[in-house]
């Protein structure tokens, strides 16, 4: 079973980006004690202030998907979507490095 | 000092994906033992055939640039360089998540 990555590029409504971090944060202790979800890391852009951009790693596609349908994830969503106006991810697939046990 | 994130599009010259895949990871051993680079994922796209993702976090945008001064990766570079035919730079600020310590 491979790898599943996405980098995901957020565009926050004109000021609301902090409000958007603060979201997308609130599922940081679910996923610390989550082996499958690798890594969630969540990023500003120190010269475009409305974007957020988050990379994610999980054990597979599969560890993914259902990480979606969690009753918290959803809240979170919820929360989240009236903040955002635009969402662009990439799938990717890690094959090797530091920061992961390959 | 904050941390230093990059996430980097390389498209490879029709063909040459692999090989510049491995070279991209030859510096790896190196950043295994380098405390300052905390993360260093290649990743490749499964839709997108030349196309390699390389997600960089460093613990300082100086630690990055005195990486890129080093004998072994200026080599790296070069060899590189022939099998390269677009490189697109996303430089961004890690603020928390999983799989570094904030």
């Amino acid at each position: 079973m491979s790898r599943f990555g996405m980098n995901v590029k957020f565009t926050a409504k004109p000021g609301e980006r902090d409000r958007l971090v603060d979201i997308l944060l609130e599922g940081e202790d679910a996923m610390q004690a989550m082996e499958e979800c690798e890594l969630y890391i969540v990023n500003v852009s120190d010269t475009e202030p409305d974007v957020i951009w988050v990379t994610e790693v999980w054990s597979s596609p599969e560890a993914h998907r259902s990480s979606l349908d969690h009753q918290d994830t959803k809240a979170s969503i919820a929360r989240a979507m009236p903040l955002i106006a635009g969402v662009e991810p990439t799938i990717i697939r890690p094959v090797g490095g530091k920061g992961l046990r390959f």
